[in-house]
């Protein structure tokens, strides 16, 4: 007998690469081109360092407040943690404790079956339709819960607000989870419905349209019942998760109204352009509403086009799973950057 | 049927009060008096804003680096995470899943317990003797692991290292993790059995020695097989949780050796000037090898103590719990606020 035969065996998930060369155009890992709002600059400035000998505020009422203030809600309708992956990994702990399978599709973000294994939460992978859309009518049958993210990832696509609502309405006996990662560079978010719904509940992150993934903090949405639900968890067995920076710099990078619609838009119009283009080069994907676009080409191979991307200075994101080999999930750079991206492929098409 | 019924059902833990008043003397969560290094102040100054656009390194190079640069460890060795309750809780995910009990002590930090429940580890919590030691002896038995706080929190009563090594001996089929959260007041680390035992897990934190509490570090040693065991759990399902700030102001924060030992000497100081006073008020107690005295007065009840001390403008931490309620757990800050603390109690024991 061994301690190594009671270790939990996993399938370690690999991140995108963060890539130590200089000088490489990085579009893999959907980061915003722009750097977050100025006011973090003065923030960072304004920290003394000497609070940091005492423990950080457990319920983070400066993020919270700055948060609530930005979406005119109800301060105790807001629950903050580290990414939105801790958001999201603590309602399903929360919220997914039926014996009946919970539901999501069979492509989305691949978190969602690590978080159910994780917590012994029963699922089903709902097959996405041929063209990478959801069928709402798939979740209109008996569940422990629902997770969709809109738009979806890595296809990029979204389902209208009616869609999402009609699957929150004919779901009232479990939670509905809205994953609203990149909702702010074109999808509409659900947030309206929360005092409508009692059962719904709306992620969204600092990572994408706040530019602030190396921040770690994701929020969420929902009525005050269960938002004090998912805090009673969380403070239950971690009380202190954000720490001073996270709190202080995620409110002054939300404050700013004026830059997060400058910056979302500069990335929704470079977005719209390469569509654009990629079109032109004979790219086939869904109507992205996010800051990636998830394509493949039917006369080359993912695999050949990521190599060949790679040895000339671009990295994108390939994943090696059913259904989705060929496509390349590309995120939206700066316009240089997608310019260059455009070149290369263009070099590799001609070959 | 309501979505109600398939919520978690928690007992939500109360952190020790961070409160908003102004001129408060706060000995009730073990924060050091003093602040971080001072190469804090210039790391932060250092920081580029603009990089936080982009995902932090899951490895936490630099920082990992810089503690295994302190210990002169592998860094192959070091594990991080976001606070000691971080590492702790993702150790007990990793390594605990036998069907038999974990053994750790009935009277230690409050966790434990709660994260074998979360991850439903069944487990033994072992009676403390009457002068609240260990005996190595009740962990001589079949087990799944064992968690021992050395010093224990919150008695403050180290063992020696003899006999943390004979625990770990005897227990060479399971992981036995030392919490050492207080251990550079006094204790002797179990960092050099590493190489010897491959079963040892070893866990710090920045919280208290390294005046951080509000950056969320924490930290574990082990072998390299055990410490990849952890990162592969960990980035399993959470690749990103430590944020660019704890990278770098961690890394910052533990280079500086002499501020490091200058002020844990003055806490140590402070410690024994604090035991003296308050054995000549009457009070009881271990001894104590931690930022913090566990004590008890004869003539007065616990809560009766809280409470004047709370008017007085002085909270410490008091435990509603068996066996300890008579006692207050009193942190160790500047000298000046001790001897306030020592005034106001010398009032209390005279009215």
């Amino acid at each position: 007998m061994s301690w190594e035969d009671n270790v939990r065996k996993v399938v370690p998930y690999t991140p995108g690469e963060q890539p130590k060369i200089k000088n490489i155009i990085k579009l893999n890992t959907n980061e915003n081109p722009y750097p977050p709002a100025p006011g973090v600059v003065e923030a960072l400035k304004n920290m003394d360092v000497s609070d940091y000998r005492k423990y950080p505020d457990p319920s983070c009422t400066k993020l919270v407040d700055a948060i609530a203030s930005f979406y005119s809600v109800d301060p105790e309708k807001v629950f903050v943690g580290v990414g939105s992956d801790d958001v999201l990994a603590m309602a399903f702990l929360t919220f997914f404790n039926s014996d009946k399978n919970i539901l999501f599709p069979d492509i989305t973000y691949s978190f969602y079956d690590v978080w159910a294994d994780l917590y012994r939460i029963p699922y089903t992978q709902v097959p996405l339709k041929e063209d990478f859309t959801i069928d709402p009518e798939d979740y209109y049958v008996e569940n422990g819960g629902v997770v969709i993210a809109n738009p979806n990832a890595p296809t990029g696509v979204a389902l209208p607000l009616s869609a999402i609502e009609e699957i929150v309405r004919k779901n009232s006996d479990v939670i509905v989870i809205v994953d609203e990662a990149y909702v702010d560079f074109g999808g509409e978010s659900a947030l309206p419905l929360i005092d409508k719904y009692d059962n719904l509940l709306v992620v969204q992150t600092f990572s994408k349209s706040r530019s602030m993934a190396g921040m770690r903090i994701g929020y969420a949405f929902g009525c005050k019942k269960l938002i004090k639900y998912l805090y009673d968890v969380k403070f239950s067995f971690n009380s202190y998760t954000m720490n001073m920076p996270s709190i202080e710099l995620g409110a002054a990078a939300i404050a700013d109204k004026d830059y997060f619609d400058k910056t979302r838009s500069m990335v929704i119009a470079t977005r719209e352009r390469a569509k654009k283009e990629l079109k032109d080069l004979g790219f086939e994907f869904g109507d992205s509403m996010t800051n990636f676009i998830f394509a493949k080409h039917p006369d080359k191979h993912g695999k050949d086009i990521f190599d060949y991307l790679r040895q000339n200075g671009i990295i994108v994101r390939r994943f090696d799973l059913p259904r989705i080999s060929e496509y390349l999930r590309i995120s939206i750079g700066t316009d240089e950057e997608m310019d260059e991206l455009i070149r290369v492929l263009r070099k590799f098409l001609k070959e």
